[in-house]
């Protein structure tokens, strides 16, 4: 089993097809599960959506294109309860992979501290998800490889450049101090945008941005390591039943009717095809679990209570005896996956903020390897491989990855020289428990 | 008669077909005048010629590519007298819109510097000129728009980018320093690369980078001023013959067989079919007389003597009472166009050093507005208007034009606040009579 292609930041991640087909491309848009509509609010702020047309490529020029070579980006402008007016401050929350909307209802530290400095708040979605669509639709966007070519962070940055530059003028506002935000992946093209265009924004606030998560700059086990430790922490028994789970699944589903077993186990909606499916949303229950695991009940990516780790594993933990390994460990994700207790069964390929692009960016120059180690780990060992990962993806959509374009084109060796001498003002955060600060 | 497009640098500048017709596709890959071979020297330091695969487009990906997705850039690496070896210096010159060997040969400060720094030298080619060829060829390079796509500075840079992170890998040289050269739109390049790859370089100089002739950041009258300026500060009535010349070509080209009169007393080889093809030719000699105004004889551009605008404004003022204003000015340019006296007759179209790329990024982003002032300047009024401009680049190459996308991309208003702050080690320097001097 190999680690997950993770969403850096986002909800549930679409389970992949099979164990050793790591992408896929995703099914219809879903809609943002907390219903903020065209013009929406958020804790009490209002705020309108507009759309900008944007080119589809950047950098490149062919003959006058009208069309297919538009797209209109979606984007959200607030007050925020007063915006200083021409020349005043504008904060700009660079989009990430999914929808803008429901990152706007989840940001609360950029709505909370417009007002203080009578900032304008802007939230611009990123290219490709949510209804910044190129082609007309999601289905046409990510039909094949040529139709996804430009769905990388160049392109979207160039976007939130072209699309400030704009606001800017139209309101009067060159001058504006701009600050940028950002979380995860968000957070790195807002760290980038201030590395690459630092005659557009003053600083930016980029929150668990793991830009140091490429090629050998960090180890590839890092991630996992942290994510595993976060159990330990609460639980040694728990992180033990949780490492011993993997073999009892692989051997419970090869035996006779093993996959319809499992399902029944895991009450899902479908019987399983491989039991890759099962281990990949259990991984990713994990891996969510550590990023969110904050002391107060929350609501970003599923609703769960406080402490969300330590509710796992005393469900893990506080079984019955004779209580089989799979049964705990059911038990425990539930705590995830539904603790609200409303769902009947489990659909594995759920993707409820529309985030399958994340998969493409993956396997193009977002190439972040990830690895379990033998010991520190709570996942079956598993060493990232170059040469296996570049096949997975030209099976799933015909790209080869480009591991070292992302250093080249950003830097990564060596970083703390460059934001030293040319990252001024930008401020990163990471959660104490944070997977993702081992990559930041 | 509208200002022309000019090359930044260089050489003959291709003549345009008419006088609306603003760029054109270029004729035959013309090769460098001097000769310089595979394996070459330039003042006594040998070179290496090597070539680099190269990504065609670097900011989007497409299905796995072969082939047409590639192409060979040809660089040249020199130790100078003696390279420090792994982790010393590397001087790393920026190509520009020309062949590369023949900026090698006439970029004596990067040669005569180097070996004081123990630097390596490289000469980097521009994609799409000198050998640097997508597709296979010029002629397919240069085949249409969709061909032409990829000729963007922004492209250019990431070739650089590639070309040295690669380079220092295989040297064993990650932590060498890097400075950047480049003269004019190669020194753009240069100071922008400086910019936007800060984790690449430790510095750049940039000679005669008019990185500020965009928009309305500086007067779009500010270069031909400057150039006429420096035929006024030697001679004021050779000033005003010039001034004057715009109405008698015109006039004469109106009347009987005036084409064919005019094509005699300039001693063209083919006879010319607008009057408009000769003012370009006589425009573009005034404006690199302008910039080749050295104080010693040079080669660069043309086998010139030392101060050359001295010479022609003794040619055209020192004839005899009664000859006419044009004779004068045929005087004048053949300083230019015919200092070694060999030249039988004048091909306007000639273009020795395979530079008619630059027509199409100036149709694309490198759009930089250029007027002609009614008094300061000598040559007949004319105000820069966008649309007229982006009118001929569709009639041309089927692309409009986007001039606010430079200083987008790569800033300009408020620059200093920028260089100031990010710019750290990009030295500008220009000739004190450098009509470039006015947009850098």
């Amino acid at each position: 089993m190999r680690p997950l292609t993770l969403l850096l930041f986002l909800g549930l991640i679409p389970a992949v097809a099979s164990a050793v087909a790591l992408p896929r491309f995703p099914g219809p848009h879903a809609r943002p599960r907390r219903g903020v509509g065209a013009a929406g609010a958020v804790r009490g702020y209002e705020y309108e959506t507009r759309y900008f047309r944007q080119r589809l490529d950047h950098f490149s020029f062919r003959e006058e294109e009208e069309g297919e070579g538009f797209f209109e980006q979606r984007y959200l402008v607030g007050r925020a309860g007063g915006w200083a007016g021409a020349g005043g401050p504008i904060f700009f929350y660079c989009g990430n992979e999914g929808d803008i909307a429901w990152f706007a209802a989840n940001s609360g530290l950029v709505w909370e501290a417009a007002p203080r400095f009578a900032a304008l708040v802007v939230f611009a979605e990123h290219r490709y998800y949510g209804e910044s669509m190129p082609f007309g639709s999601k289905e046409k966007a990510y039909n094949n490889s040529k139709s996804l070519a430009y769905l990388t962070a160049e392109q979207a940055i160039a976007d939130y450049a072209v699309l400030l530059t704009n606001l800017k003028r139209n309101l009067s506002s060159d001058g504006s101090p701009v600050v940028l935000f950002g979380g995860s992946y968000g957070g790195m093209l807002a760290a980038w945008m201030r590395l690459k265009y630092p005659h557009i924004s003053v600083g930016a606030v980029a929150s668990s941005a793991p830009i140091l998560q490429f090629e050998d700059i960090v180890p590839s086990t890092i991630f996992y390591d942290l994510v595993s430790n976060d159990f330990k922490r609460e639980s040694l028994s728990c992180f033990q039943t949780i490492k011993e789970s993997w073999k009892a699944l692989e051997d419970q589903g090869n035996g006779q009717d093993g996959l319809l077993k499992l399902s029944k186990t895991f009450h899902l909606c479908q019987t399983l095809k491989t039991t890759g499916e099962l281990s990949d949303w259990l991984s990713s229950a994990y891996s969510y679990l550590a990023m969110v695991d904050y002391p107060i009940a929350s609501e970003f990516l599923m609703p769960l209570p406080a402490n969300p780790i330590k509710e796992v594993c005393r469900n893990i933990d506080n079984q019955l005896d004779g209580t089989s390994n799979l049964e705990r460990i059911y038990a425990g994700v539930n705590i995830y996956y539904n603790y609200t207790g409303t769902v009947d069964c489990f659909d594995l390929n759920d993707d409820p903020h529309g985030m399958g692009g994340w998969d493409w960016q993956a396997c193009t120059e977002m190439v972040m390897p990830m690895s379990y180690s033998e010991d520190m780990s709570m996942f079956p060992a598993y060493k990232f491989d170059y040469s296996s990962y570049g096949e997975d993806c030209i099976n799933s959509f015909g790209v080869r990855p480009r591991p070292q374009w992302i250093t080249t084109e950003f830097g990564g060796h060596n970083i703390s020289l460059v934001l030293e001498r040319f990252g001024s003002n930008i401020i990163f955060f990471n959660g104490l428990l944070d997977p993702w600060s081992g990559g930041g």
